[in-house]
């Protein structure tokens, strides 16, 4: 058995942060990353979009032996962030072998709706 | 690791339009593609029915360095498209490595409801 | 590439069917199934439970170049279904290589919620 | 065709407990195990944290021939639990090849979302 928890490169087509929100939970979304590395990792984020050149090299740090629940709106880079309510896709590198799941909660409309997928990886 | 991002054929097995919206939001699918190559592909995407003969080669073209959101009830050949209401599946082949993501928004009733699953690759 | 398209042996481990339903869709799961060979294939499928033994080889057909939407509640073998409300798993093995994906509409509440996941396959 | 069916070591990196709900069903997550083997195997199940050291090695048994769903808020180790509404991920691991699916039900607001996927394995 491979004793390599993960891999260094995965990929979500489908990113969307959802403009507006209802009820009592925000629309947002969440690239959730598990290092079970004693060492921490640094992540390495490029956000690609339909009509546009994609945001490169967003750096992201992660502990060894933790996760973290990455929200997408929180990205940023030289003063660009990932506008709302547009189709884009992510690719996540990192260091050290992560495992990497994407999950998005809209409450467009009143009542929420939620969807997860563990990303893809590159092996 | 392999520096080929992605693959060159997907299968979504549950595609299904829902017929009917309600709220604010429309009921609708998309195949999310993310081309990381600095090339341009094609894809060629057919679709498969329980009980008639697939369309098969519709054609569609993905930017280099770009995602592409397909809506599948856009998709169409020859005058034919995909019925709404009615099971069907999905292959994507590209020229270049792609990586694939199925997602489902229904509003059939009310409030919406969200599916979500990487597609599955031919190695 | 391989051109084999998709496994012989797939995997989904959170078979459950809600026993309500309110609102104008009915509670449900489907096996989605594409067949992108040729020729017809034949399905084994093995329901698994928590507390009795598993339901064995219950035989379902799908033709070639064809999907199937298999719905679980209508699964039956000598008498035996598989009762709401009930934690379940589900095996499905096919004589060609196919492409599985597991989906569930719950409508308990009134609103439906959705999930979906491509099965996981024996390689 | 590799007769082992799964995998020894399975990744969930979004956990999350949502810490209420409304309606008639109660917010909760889901391991869910097939054990396809002939003999019961143990999982040792290890709980990550953003902000705090893992909780390791809690041991759950699984019978042969037989699935189990395990509510992710009944799992404890020495007096410890998983706090409700906080971050966390999962590592499952087994003595025998098993399949690992994750489902999350939310029902935060009044109308339930579903969420869920096959974990990743280590292979």
């Amino acid at each position: 058995m491979n004793t390599r928890k993960g891999e260094h490169c995965w990929y979500i087509p489908d990113g969307y942060i959802p403009p507006t929100s209802a009820g009592q939970l925000t629309s947002h979304e969440a690239i959730c990353v598990l290092n079970c590395n004693e060492e921490n990792t640094r992540l390495e984020i490029t956000i690609y979009f339909e009509d546009r050149d994609p945001i490169e090299s967003i750096l992201v740090e992660v502990a060894g032996k933790r996760t973290k629940h990455i929200k997408t709106n929180e990205l940023h880079k030289e003063g660009r962030t990932i506008p709302l309510g547009v189709p884009y896709a992510i690719e996540v590198e990192s260091d050290y072998p992560i495992i990497v799941q994407y999950s998005r909660l809209d409450s467009t409309q009143k009542e929420l709706a939620l969807m997860s997928t563990i990303a893809y990886p590159l092996k």
